[in-house]
C-alpha cells in the first residue's frame, strides 16, 4: 500500500480533466471511466415553440397528470386537469387523524392517528436513482429524509423454522453466508471446482470464504467471539469489571436453510430496494400537494370522467359532478389520459382496438397495506429496531417501522401489513375490523408487545380502492409483448400516461417519465400539425 | 400460507402475555421467547445513600469523565471535574469554519468550512445497540438523525482490480454472490458434499443459490435482466417510448475476485456497523455540549494534571492553569481519572505497579480523518452517492459522504480519509498540507471531480493530537489477558475510566460503561467505607 500506488494512465486522464473548466468535464470523465448512467433523466422536458392557442386536456392528478400538466402549462399550452377526486395525488397519498376511507362495498374506516402520525398507503420510499421524482422535489422543495431500508436487528420469520421464533436479519444472515463458505470450501478443497477454477482463483476464493464467512483456522463455521461480532452475542461486550463478551451459538446448516433467509438478502439487492432511499418529510402526500401547488388553477376536482371522445379536431370529455351529478363537456386540442388502466378500461374511449386491448391486458396488484398506531415505539425502546422492515411467511409478508420521530415518546404508527399476492386476496377479502383484528394476531408472533400497546388502525386494501380498483400493474412478459407499445403510441389526439405505460410499474418514477415521454411525443405531434 | 399458520403452543404463551399488563410483561416474553439482550444497559445507575460530605476529583470532561461527573454529582457527591481543554468532550469533538487546530510540532489550521458545516474527527456514527449513549442522547434532548451505513452504490475500489476503475458495491457484491453461488451449485450438482449434506438439505441449498446467485435456468450466473435488476443496467428502464432496460455485462470470476468485495461485505455484517446508526444533528460534539450543560458548574477548564497522589486520607491532584502557569492542588476523598491511557501513562500517579504497567500495555491507533470542503455536492449530483462509504485500498481508505443537508446546494464537506494503519502512518507523517495534497490526490481516482470543486480541507492526525496523543485503544488479546483486570481494578481510592478501560474500545458506548461501572464500584467502596 502506497499512496502513489495508482495507474499512470489514469493519473494523467485526470490531471487533464483537472485543467477543464466545469461539472460537465466531470460527466464526460465519469463515462469515460466507463460508469453507467444511474437514470436516463437529463433535466425536464424542453418543449418549445407551443403553438398559439393550442390546448390539452389532462385526465387524472395522480403524479402523471400533475407533471405532465405542469409542463405542458409551463410550455404555454391551455391545460385543464380534471379529477375524481377532492384532492391531488392519487395514489401518492397519506392518512392522517382526522381521514376517511371508504372501500368499495361501502365499509367506512375513519382514521384516529395522533397528530403528526400517518400511513403512506400507497408509494412510501423513493430509491436515489429515481433522479426524475428527486428533480421535482428538489424543484418544489419538497423535504426529504432517508428511508431505512435495510435493518440487520430487524426479524425474519417463518412459521416453520426455529420453533416460529423470529430470528434476527443478522444472526440467520450470518449463519447462511458461515455455513455456505464451510461447503464452498470443502468442496475446492478437495479438488472438486479444479477444472472451472484456476490455481490462483482457487487460493483467493479461500479466503474470501474465510473472510466472508468468518470462519475458524480449520476453515469451519463455528460459535466464536468473531462470528458473535456480526450475529450478536449471547453478553454483548460492556465496560469496567465483567466487561467480557461471551458468543452465541450459531444455528446449523438445516436450520439455517429453514428461514429462507436469502429471499431477504436477495430482496436488500434488488435496484430498486437499495440503499439509500428517501422519503418526504410529513408524508408521502407532499409530493403531490406540491405539484399541486403549482397548478392548482388548473384542475377541475371531484369529477369523474364517463366517456373520452375524439375526432379530427380535437377531444371532448364528458364528466360527472360527483357532489351535483352536473354532466358537463371540456373540449381540447389533445388529451392526456392518465387514469390507471384498472379504471380507464371500464370508461367508454374512442380510440382504437389495440389501445384498448392494452389496457384490459395488464394485471394490478391487490395488495393490502395497514398501518397500526401503537402508544410507544416499542419496537425501538424494548427491541432496538429503528426503520427497516421485519419479514413473514404470514399474509401481512413483513412489519415495516416507521422512519420519523425515532427516540420519541408518545404513539407511533408503523406498517402492520404489505400483503401481495395471496396474502393480499385473504386479507383484501374481510371486512376492515376482521382483517385488521388478523394483521394483529399475525404481528403479535413477532412482537408480543401489539395487544398490550395497540391503540387503533386503518387498512387499505387496494382492490377495493373505488378511484383504483387495484394497486399498481403488473405486466407479465407476454402482454408486454404484444399490448405494451400499443398502449404508449398516441391514438388519434389521445396518449396515455402512468406507471403502466412505463417499464418502473409500481413505483412514481414510471409515472412521471411515462407522462414526460408521453407529452414530448404529443409536443411534437403538434409542432407537425 | 393461512393466516392460521403459526404454532399453537407460542400462540397459547402469547396470548397469555396479553392478559397480562405493560412493558415488563412484554420484555419478560421476549426473553421467554429466547431473544439475546442488544445491550447490558438497564438504566442509569442508582447510587443512593451516599455519605455525607463524600467528595470525588474526576480528571478528563471527555464522554467517561462527563457521566461519573453528571451521575457522582447527582447521586449527592461533592464533585470537582478537571479538563485540560477549554472545551468539554474530549474526543467527542467537532471542527467548524472558525475553528483552529495545532498538532504536536506546531502545525496550525485553521478551518474554513462554511456556516453548518462541520467535520467530526473522533466519533462519528452511533449504533443502534449502543444503548446508554443513546439513554444520555434522549435524557439530555440530543436530537438524533440517521447514519448512512451502506451503500449499495457506493464505490469499491482496488487499485489492481478492474483496471483501477472504482466500481460501484453493488455491482461486484451481486457479481461475487453470483459466481460464489454457480460454483456452490456446481460443487453440489457433481456429488462433492452429499457425505456432509442430506439430500433434502442440497435440494434447499439448491434453491437457495438459484435465488441468492440469480443464477439462470442452467444454474449459471450470466448477464441478464435479473441479474441487471441487482447489480444496475446498462440502460435503465424508463417510461413511454423506448422505456425497455438493456442488461448489464457481469464480471469474470477472476475480475470479481481482484476487488476484494468480501471485505466491504464483512464490514456491513460487523455487529457494531450494523444498520441502524445514527448522528447528532449538528455535528458530534452536541454529546458532549449536553453533559456539559448538565454539570458546566463543576467543571475546571485549562487545567493540566500534573500529578496525582493518594493516601489513606484521600486524593491530591497537582495541575496547572494553562494560561497561568499557575499551579494548584485539588483534594477530593476519591479519584475517577479518565484520562485517555496513552496520556495517563505519562503523568506520576501514584498507584501501584500493576495499574501503572497497564497503561503502557494498552496500544492506540494513529488514525488520520480528514473533512474536505467541495463547492457542491458532486457525489449526489452527479453519482447518486447519498451517505455511505466508497472503499479504496490507498491509505485513506475510505470517502465517506455526509449525512446531513442531503440535495442542498452550496458548500458540503465529506470525510476525505479515515487511515489507520500504515496508511494512518504514511499520511500522518506528512505536515497538513502535504497531507491534504496526498489525500486530494488520491481521491480523485474515485471522484475526478475532486479538484475542480476543492474549496479547504482540515486534518486529524490522532497520533499529533496534543491531549490524546492517539486515537483510541486497541488491545491485543495478550494484553488484555495480562492487564485489564488491573487496570480496571480500584488501587486505593483511584479508579480509571475510559474507553480503553472496556471491552467496546474506540466507542462513546465503553467509555460510558467504563465510567457507569468504576463509579458504581466506587460509590459500594464508600459504602463499605
Amino acid at each position: 500500500m502506497s499512496i502513489k500506488d495508482f495507474t499512470p494512465s489514469r493519473r494523467q486522464l485526470l490531471s487533464a480533466i483537472g485543467t477543464t473548466a466545469g461539472s460537465a468535464a466531470a460527466m464526460q470523465a465519469m463515462a469515460v471511466l466507463g460508469h453507467a448512467a444511474e437514470s436516463r433523466f437529463t433535466g425536464p422536458p424542453q418543449l418549445t415553440g407551443t403553438r398559439k392557442g393550442a390546448s390539452v386536456l389532462v385526465l387524472g392528478a395522480g403524479l402523471a397528470g400533475l407533471v405532465a400538466a405542469y409542463e405542458l402549462n409551463k410550455a404555454g399550452y391551455k391545460v385543464r386537469l380534471i379529477e375524481y377526486q377532492g384532492r391531488p395525488g392519487g395514489r401518492n397519498w397519506s392518512l392522517r387523524g382526522g381521514d376517511t376511507h371508504v372501500e368499495v362495498g361501502g365499509a367506512v374506516q375513519k382514521v384516529e392517528f395522533a397528530p403528526g402520525n400517518y400511513l403512506n398507503p400507497g408509494p412510501w420510499r423513493i430509491p436515489h436513482h429515481h433522479k426524475t421524482l428527486l428533480h421535482y422535489c428538489r424543484l418544489f422543495n419538497v423535504a426529504l429524509q432517508p428511508f431505512i431500508q435495510m435493518n440487520h436487528n430487524a426479524y425474519v420469520h417463518q412459521t416453520d423454522a426455529f420453533g416460529g421464533k423470529p430470528m434476527r436479519y443478522k444472526e440467520v444472515a450470518t449463519d447462511f453466508k458461515g455455513h455456505v463458505s464451510e461447503l464452498m470450501a470443502k468442496a475446492i478443497n478437495q479438488g472438486s471446482l479444479d477444472d472451472k477454477v484456476s490455481k490462483e482463483d482457487k487460493e483467493r476464493l479461500l479466503e474470501a470464504m474465510r473472510s466472508w464467512g468468518v470462519l475458524d483456522k480449520d476453515m469451519a463455521y463455528t460459535s466464536s467471539l468473531k462470528v458473535s461480532a456480526q450475529r450478536g452475542y449471547d453478553l454483548p461486550p460492556g465496560g469496567g469489571v465483567g466487561g467480557a463478551p461471551t458468543p452465541s451459538a450459531v444455528a446449523s446448516l438445516s436450520d439455517m436453510l429453514d428461514s429462507k433467509v436469502w429471499n431477504q438478502m436477495g430482496f436488500y439487492f434488488n435496484y430498486v430496494m437499495q440503499t439509500t432511499m428517501f422519503q418526504p418529510v410529513g408524508g408521502m402526500d407532499m409530493v403531490g400537494k406540491a405539484f399541486a401547488r403549482e397548478v392548482d388553477h388548473l384542475i377541475t376536482y371531484n369529477a369523474k370522467v364517463t366517456k373520452i371522445a375524439q375526432n379530427a379536431k380535437g377531444v371532448t370529455v364528458t364528466c360527472e359532478d360527483m357532489a351535483t351529478g352536473a354532466v358537463s363537456e371540456a373540449k381540447a386540442d389533445y388529451c392526456v389520459c392518465a387514469i390507471p388502466a384498472s379504471v380507464l378500461s371500464q370508461i367508454e374511449m374512442q380510440a382504437g382496438d389495440k389501445m384498448l386491448a392494452s389496457l384490459k391486458a395488464v394485471n394490478y396488484s391487490a395488495s393490502v397495506k395497514t398501518g397500526l398506531e401503537f402508544k410507544r415505539r416499542f419496537w425501538e425502546e424494548d427491541e432496538a429496531i429503528y426503520g427497516g422492515h421485519s419479514f413473514t411467511n404470514q399474509p401481512i409478508s413483513l412489519i415495516s417501522y416507521p422512519n420519523y420521530n425515532f427516540f420519541k415518546d408518545g404513539p407511533a404508527v408503523l406498517l402492520g401489513s404489505n400483503a401481495g399476492g395471496l396474502g393480499g386476496s385473504l386479507l383484501g377479502g374481510m371486512e376492515p375490523a376482521a382483517r385488521i383484528e388478523a394483521i394483529l394476531a399475525q404481528g403479535e408472533i413477532i412482537h408480543p408487545q401489539y395487544r398490550q400497546e395497540f391503540m387503533s388502525g386503518v387498512s387499505v386494501a387496494w382492490g377495493r380502492v373505488p378511484w383504483n380498483m387495484g394497486g399498481f400493474s403488473r405486466w407479465s412478459d407476454e402482454a408486454r409483448k404484444d399490448h405494451y407499445a400499443n398502449m404508449i403510441a398516441m391514438d388519434g389526439r389521445i396518449v396515455l400516461a402512468g406507471e403502466h405505460a412505463s417499464y418502473i410499474g409500481g413505483w412514481m418514477e414510471g409515472a412521471l417519465t411515462s407522462a414526460i415521454d408521453a407529452i414530448t411525443r404529443l409536443h411534437k405531434r403538434t409542432q407537425e400539425a
